[in-house]
Protein backbone atom coordinates (compact mmCIF):
# COMPACT_ATOMS: atom_id res chain seq x y z
CA UNK A 1 0.00 0.00 0.00
CA UNK A 2 2.49 2.96 1.44
CA UNK A 3 4.48 2.00 -2.01
CA UNK A 4 1.48 2.92 -4.45
CA UNK A 5 0.55 5.77 -2.22
CA UNK A 6 0.35 9.37 -3.86
CA UNK A 7 0.14 12.41 -1.53
CA UNK A 8 -0.90 15.75 -3.07
CA UNK A 9 -2.45 18.87 -2.42
CA UNK A 10 -6.26 19.01 -2.93
CA UNK A 11 -7.72 20.01 -5.30
CA UNK A 12 -11.11 21.43 -5.93
CA UNK A 13 -12.48 18.36 -8.21
CA UNK A 14 -11.57 16.42 -4.79
CA UNK A 15 -14.08 17.32 -2.86
CA UNK A 16 -17.43 14.26 -3.50
CA UNK A 17 -14.55 11.88 -2.96
CA UNK A 18 -13.30 13.36 0.02
CA UNK A 19 -16.70 13.79 1.33
CA UNK A 20 -17.83 10.66 0.44
CA UNK A 21 -16.10 8.99 3.98
CA UNK A 22 -15.48 12.65 5.66
CA UNK A 23 -19.95 12.97 6.51
CA UNK A 24 -19.97 9.99 7.93
CA UNK A 25 -16.85 10.39 10.04
CA UNK A 26 -18.20 13.37 11.47
CA UNK A 27 -21.86 12.44 11.75
CA UNK A 28 -20.52 9.17 13.95
CA UNK A 29 -19.28 12.52 16.18
CA UNK A 30 -17.04 10.20 18.10
CA UNK A 31 -13.79 11.98 16.92
CA UNK A 32 -14.51 15.91 15.83
CA UNK A 33 -15.51 18.78 17.48
CA UNK A 34 -17.75 19.40 14.40
CA UNK A 35 -21.38 19.32 14.64
CA UNK A 36 -22.40 16.26 13.17
CA UNK A 37 -25.28 17.48 10.83
CA UNK A 38 -22.76 19.83 9.45
CA UNK A 39 -23.94 20.94 5.77
CA UNK A 40 -21.62 19.88 3.32
CA UNK A 41 -20.75 23.31 2.22
CA UNK A 42 -20.07 24.52 5.47
CA UNK A 43 -18.01 21.18 5.79
CA UNK A 44 -15.97 21.89 2.71
CA UNK A 45 -15.57 25.78 3.98
CA UNK A 46 -13.95 24.18 7.25
CA UNK A 47 -11.81 21.90 4.97
CA UNK A 48 -10.51 23.48 2.15
CA UNK A 49 -8.51 26.58 2.89
CA UNK A 50 -8.28 29.49 0.77
CA UNK A 51 -4.39 29.66 -0.82
CA UNK A 52 -2.86 31.80 1.88
CA UNK A 53 -4.88 30.65 4.89
CA UNK A 54 -3.91 27.01 4.96
CA UNK A 55 -3.56 24.27 3.32
CA UNK A 56 -5.55 20.79 2.26
CA UNK A 57 -3.97 17.53 0.80
CA UNK A 58 -5.25 14.04 -0.43
CA UNK A 59 -3.79 10.49 -0.09
CA UNK A 60 -4.37 8.13 -3.14
CA UNK A 61 -3.91 4.47 -3.59
CA UNK A 62 -2.17 2.75 -6.38
CA UNK A 63 -6.16 2.26 -7.93
CA UNK A 64 -5.97 6.43 -7.80
CA UNK A 65 -8.84 6.56 -4.94
CA UNK A 66 -9.08 9.28 -2.39
CA UNK A 67 -8.25 7.47 0.93
CA UNK A 68 -7.37 9.89 3.76
CA UNK A 69 -6.89 13.68 3.56
CA UNK A 70 -5.66 16.29 5.90
CA UNK A 71 -5.67 19.99 6.19
CA UNK A 72 -3.38 22.68 8.31
CA UNK A 73 -3.98 26.01 9.32
CA UNK A 74 -2.88 28.55 11.82
CA UNK A 75 -3.92 27.45 15.37
CA UNK A 76 -4.23 31.39 16.16
CA UNK A 77 -3.82 34.62 14.27
CA UNK A 78 -1.40 37.85 14.88
CA UNK A 79 1.27 37.07 17.02
CA UNK A 80 0.52 33.14 17.42
CA UNK A 81 0.37 32.39 13.76
CA UNK A 82 3.58 30.86 13.95
CA UNK A 83 2.31 27.45 15.08
CA UNK A 84 -0.14 25.72 13.23
CA UNK A 85 -2.67 23.23 13.72
CA UNK A 86 -3.68 20.57 11.47
CA UNK A 87 -6.89 17.85 10.87
CA UNK A 88 -7.28 14.06 9.36
CA UNK A 89 -9.27 12.09 8.53
CA UNK A 90 -8.86 8.50 7.06
CA UNK A 91 -11.31 6.29 5.05
CA UNK A 92 -12.58 3.24 7.60
CA UNK A 93 -12.80 0.88 4.48
CA UNK A 94 -8.39 1.38 4.18
CA UNK A 95 -8.14 1.81 7.44
CA UNK A 96 -4.93 0.27 9.68
CA UNK A 97 -2.55 0.63 5.93
CA UNK A 98 -0.94 3.72 7.18
CA UNK A 99 -2.85 6.14 5.56
CA UNK A 100 -3.20 8.16 8.94
CA UNK A 101 0.83 8.02 9.31
CA UNK A 102 1.86 8.94 5.60
CA UNK A 103 -0.26 11.85 6.29
CA UNK A 104 0.74 13.14 9.37
CA UNK A 105 4.91 13.12 8.16
CA UNK A 106 3.91 14.86 4.86
CA UNK A 107 1.99 17.28 6.91
CA UNK A 108 4.70 17.54 9.56
CA UNK A 109 6.81 18.57 6.68
CA UNK A 110 4.31 20.86 4.84
CA UNK A 111 4.28 23.04 7.61
CA UNK A 112 7.48 23.23 8.39
CA UNK A 113 8.16 24.55 4.52
CA UNK A 114 5.30 27.08 5.18
CA UNK A 115 7.26 28.23 8.02
CA UNK A 116 5.55 27.54 11.31
CA UNK A 117 7.54 26.58 14.68
CA UNK A 118 5.51 24.41 15.83
CA UNK A 119 1.80 21.92 15.63
CA UNK A 120 -0.60 21.59 18.19
CA UNK A 121 -4.39 19.83 18.24
CA UNK A 122 -6.61 21.49 20.13
CA UNK A 123 -8.95 18.81 20.94
CA UNK A 124 -8.04 15.48 20.52
CA UNK A 125 -10.99 12.98 22.02
CA UNK A 126 -8.92 10.29 24.19
CA UNK A 127 -10.89 7.65 23.21
CA UNK A 128 -9.47 7.96 19.69
CA UNK A 129 -6.84 6.01 21.40
CA UNK A 130 -5.54 4.95 17.68
CA UNK A 131 -4.68 8.35 16.71
CA UNK A 132 -3.88 9.63 20.10
CA UNK A 133 -1.18 6.95 19.96
CA UNK A 134 -0.35 7.59 16.29
CA UNK A 135 0.83 11.32 16.97
CA UNK A 136 2.69 10.23 20.11
CA UNK A 137 4.82 7.60 18.20
CA UNK A 138 5.38 10.66 16.01
CA UNK A 139 6.40 13.04 18.74
CA UNK A 140 3.78 14.98 19.69
CA UNK A 141 2.81 15.06 23.78
CA UNK A 142 -0.67 15.47 25.54
CA UNK A 143 0.24 18.91 27.30
CA UNK A 144 -3.36 18.72 28.84
CA UNK A 145 -6.51 17.11 29.40
CA UNK A 146 -9.36 19.03 29.44
CA UNK A 147 -12.10 16.60 31.97
CA UNK A 148 -15.03 15.81 30.12
CA UNK A 149 -14.49 18.61 27.36
CA UNK A 150 -16.21 15.97 24.54
CA UNK A 151 -19.43 14.24 24.57
CA UNK A 152 -19.10 11.41 22.31
CA UNK A 153 -22.07 9.31 21.54
CA UNK A 154 -21.34 5.87 23.62
CA UNK A 155 -18.85 7.26 26.15
CA UNK A 156 -20.85 10.10 27.77
CA UNK A 157 -18.70 12.93 28.77
CA UNK A 158 -15.11 12.25 28.11
CA UNK A 159 -11.73 14.34 28.06
CA UNK A 160 -9.89 16.25 25.25
CA UNK A 161 -5.84 16.30 25.02
CA UNK A 162 -4.02 19.45 23.88
CA UNK A 163 -1.51 17.88 21.83
CA UNK A 164 1.68 19.61 20.73
CA UNK A 165 5.22 19.25 19.13
CA UNK A 166 7.54 21.39 18.31
CA UNK A 167 8.45 21.80 14.41
CA UNK A 168 12.05 24.05 14.19
CA UNK A 169 15.06 22.78 15.93
CA UNK A 170 14.78 19.61 15.58
CA UNK A 171 14.59 16.26 13.45
CA UNK A 172 11.14 14.91 12.74
CA UNK B 1 -16.42 52.60 41.61
CA UNK B 2 -17.84 48.96 41.68
CA UNK B 3 -21.00 50.46 43.16
CA UNK B 4 -21.41 52.30 40.26
CA UNK B 5 -20.91 50.50 37.54
CA UNK B 6 -23.61 48.49 35.09
CA UNK B 7 -22.94 45.64 33.37
CA UNK B 8 -25.39 44.89 30.57
CA UNK B 9 -25.59 42.82 27.20
CA UNK B 10 -24.01 44.66 24.52
CA UNK B 11 -26.33 46.27 21.95
CA UNK B 12 -25.14 47.59 18.34
CA UNK B 13 -24.99 51.37 18.82
CA UNK B 14 -22.21 50.13 22.12
CA UNK B 15 -19.92 49.06 19.24
CA UNK B 16 -18.24 52.46 18.44
CA UNK B 17 -17.90 53.16 22.22
CA UNK B 18 -15.85 49.82 22.79
CA UNK B 19 -13.63 50.10 19.87
CA UNK B 20 -12.37 53.26 20.82
CA UNK B 21 -10.41 51.67 23.34
CA UNK B 22 -10.36 47.88 22.04
CA UNK B 23 -8.54 48.90 18.51
CA UNK B 24 -5.44 50.12 20.69
CA UNK B 25 -5.47 47.26 23.00
CA UNK B 26 -5.28 44.77 19.67
CA UNK B 27 -3.07 46.84 17.72
CA UNK B 28 -0.80 47.09 20.22
CA UNK B 29 -0.29 42.97 20.04
CA UNK B 30 1.03 41.95 23.27
CA UNK B 31 -2.37 40.29 24.92
CA UNK B 32 -4.33 39.28 22.19
CA UNK B 33 -4.05 36.51 19.14
CA UNK B 34 -5.77 38.39 16.74
CA UNK B 35 -4.17 40.73 13.96
CA UNK B 36 -2.87 43.37 15.47
CA UNK B 37 -3.96 45.26 12.02
CA UNK B 38 -7.43 43.61 11.72
CA UNK B 39 -10.27 45.42 10.31
CA UNK B 40 -12.47 47.01 12.41
CA UNK B 41 -15.33 45.25 10.56
CA UNK B 42 -13.76 41.73 11.49
CA UNK B 43 -12.63 42.88 14.81
CA UNK B 44 -17.25 43.75 15.45
CA UNK B 45 -17.52 40.20 14.08
CA UNK B 46 -15.57 38.25 16.05
CA UNK B 47 -16.49 40.17 19.43
CA UNK B 48 -20.36 40.85 18.54
CA UNK B 49 -21.99 37.51 18.34
CA UNK B 50 -25.11 37.05 16.35
CA UNK B 51 -28.03 35.46 19.32
CA UNK B 52 -27.43 31.84 19.66
CA UNK B 53 -23.49 32.10 18.49
CA UNK B 54 -22.36 33.77 21.67
CA UNK B 55 -23.12 36.87 23.76
CA UNK B 56 -21.24 40.45 24.20
CA UNK B 57 -21.50 42.26 27.61
CA UNK B 58 -20.31 45.55 28.34
CA UNK B 59 -19.79 47.45 31.74
CA UNK B 60 -20.74 50.85 32.36
CA UNK B 61 -19.65 53.23 34.92
CA UNK B 62 -21.35 55.81 36.72
CA UNK B 63 -20.87 58.35 33.96
CA UNK B 64 -22.32 56.42 31.47
CA UNK B 65 -18.93 55.44 29.64
CA UNK B 66 -18.08 51.86 28.42
CA UNK B 67 -14.95 50.95 30.06
CA UNK B 68 -15.10 47.18 29.64
CA UNK B 69 -16.22 44.08 27.38
CA UNK B 70 -16.50 40.62 27.31
CA UNK B 71 -17.94 37.92 24.66
CA UNK B 72 -18.77 34.52 25.40
CA UNK B 73 -18.82 31.51 22.55
CA UNK B 74 -18.43 27.98 22.63
CA UNK B 75 -15.07 26.86 22.69
CA UNK B 76 -15.78 24.02 20.24
CA UNK B 77 -19.06 23.07 18.10
CA UNK B 78 -20.96 19.99 18.16
CA UNK B 79 -19.65 17.47 20.73
CA UNK B 80 -17.43 19.55 22.09
CA UNK B 81 -20.33 23.01 22.59
CA UNK B 82 -21.05 22.76 26.42
CA UNK B 83 -17.45 24.13 27.02
CA UNK B 84 -17.71 27.94 26.72
CA UNK B 85 -14.82 30.17 25.86
CA UNK B 86 -14.66 33.98 26.70
CA UNK B 87 -12.60 37.44 25.80
CA UNK B 88 -11.76 40.33 28.02
CA UNK B 89 -10.85 43.94 27.00
CA UNK B 90 -10.80 47.24 29.63
CA UNK B 91 -10.17 50.38 28.98
CA UNK B 92 -6.34 50.90 30.10
CA UNK B 93 -7.59 54.30 31.27
CA UNK B 94 -10.16 52.55 34.01
CA UNK B 95 -7.82 49.66 34.95
CA UNK B 96 -7.25 48.87 38.49
CA UNK B 97 -10.90 49.72 39.40
CA UNK B 98 -12.53 45.75 39.44
CA UNK B 99 -13.46 46.11 36.10
CA UNK B 100 -12.37 42.95 34.93
CA UNK B 101 -12.92 41.36 38.19
CA UNK B 102 -16.96 42.15 37.67
CA UNK B 103 -16.49 40.99 34.16
CA UNK B 104 -15.25 37.74 34.55
CA UNK B 105 -17.78 37.16 37.20
CA UNK B 106 -20.67 38.27 35.27
CA UNK B 107 -19.52 36.11 32.09
CA UNK B 108 -19.57 32.60 34.95
CA UNK B 109 -22.87 33.50 35.82
CA UNK B 110 -24.10 34.31 31.96
CA UNK B 111 -21.97 31.05 30.93
CA UNK B 112 -23.85 28.85 33.26
CA UNK B 113 -27.36 30.30 32.64
CA UNK B 114 -26.43 29.48 28.78
CA UNK B 115 -25.86 25.81 29.99
CA UNK B 116 -22.11 25.89 29.88
CA UNK B 117 -20.64 23.20 31.59
CA UNK B 118 -17.17 24.65 32.16
CA UNK B 119 -14.81 27.27 30.92
CA UNK B 120 -11.66 27.27 28.69
CA UNK B 121 -9.21 29.96 27.94
CA UNK B 122 -7.06 28.83 24.44
CA UNK B 123 -4.51 31.64 24.77
CA UNK B 124 -3.86 33.95 27.77
CA UNK B 125 -0.26 35.34 26.90
CA UNK B 126 1.97 33.98 30.04
CA UNK B 127 3.36 37.98 30.28
CA UNK B 128 -0.16 39.17 31.21
CA UNK B 129 0.29 38.62 34.72
CA UNK B 130 -2.55 40.94 36.08
CA UNK B 131 -4.98 38.67 33.59
CA UNK B 132 -3.37 35.18 34.65
CA UNK B 133 -3.58 36.52 38.35
CA UNK B 134 -7.21 37.64 38.14
CA UNK B 135 -8.50 34.65 36.54
CA UNK B 136 -6.42 31.81 39.22
CA UNK B 137 -8.37 34.20 41.86
CA UNK B 138 -11.48 33.05 40.30
CA UNK B 139 -10.88 29.84 40.26
CA UNK B 140 -9.11 28.78 36.84
CA UNK B 141 -6.28 26.84 36.51
CA UNK B 142 -3.20 26.90 34.36
CA UNK B 143 -3.79 23.11 32.46
CA UNK B 144 -0.79 23.56 30.23
CA UNK B 145 1.57 26.16 29.07
CA UNK B 146 2.14 25.65 25.22
CA UNK B 147 6.17 26.78 24.88
CA UNK B 148 7.25 30.10 22.64
CA UNK B 149 3.42 30.18 21.02
CA UNK B 150 2.99 33.99 21.41
CA UNK B 151 5.50 36.56 19.64
CA UNK B 152 5.17 39.42 22.03
CA UNK B 153 6.37 42.44 20.77
CA UNK B 154 8.92 43.43 23.78
CA UNK B 155 9.48 40.22 25.54
CA UNK B 156 9.95 37.95 22.05
CA UNK B 157 7.93 34.17 22.51
CA UNK B 158 7.04 33.55 25.27
CA UNK B 159 3.96 30.74 26.47
CA UNK B 160 0.58 30.53 26.25
CA UNK B 161 -1.73 29.16 28.81
CA UNK B 162 -4.49 26.96 28.07
CA UNK B 163 -6.84 28.17 31.33
CA UNK B 164 -10.06 25.85 32.44
CA UNK B 165 -12.94 26.56 35.24
CA UNK B 166 -15.45 23.95 35.86
CA UNK B 167 -18.96 25.97 36.28
CA UNK B 168 -21.30 22.84 36.97
CA UNK B 169 -21.26 21.21 40.36
CA UNK B 170 -19.53 23.69 41.73
CA UNK B 171 -19.95 27.17 43.87
CA UNK B 172 -18.69 30.50 42.09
Amino acid sequence: MMGGMLIRNAVHDDWPHMWRFMQPIVKAGETFTWDPDISEEDARANWLHEPGTGRTLVAIDGDGAIVGTAEIHRNQAGPGSHVANAGFMVDPAHEGRGVGRALVNRVLEAARVDGYRAMQFNAVVETNTHAVALWQSIGFEIMATIPEAFLHPLKGYVGLHVMYRRLMGVRS
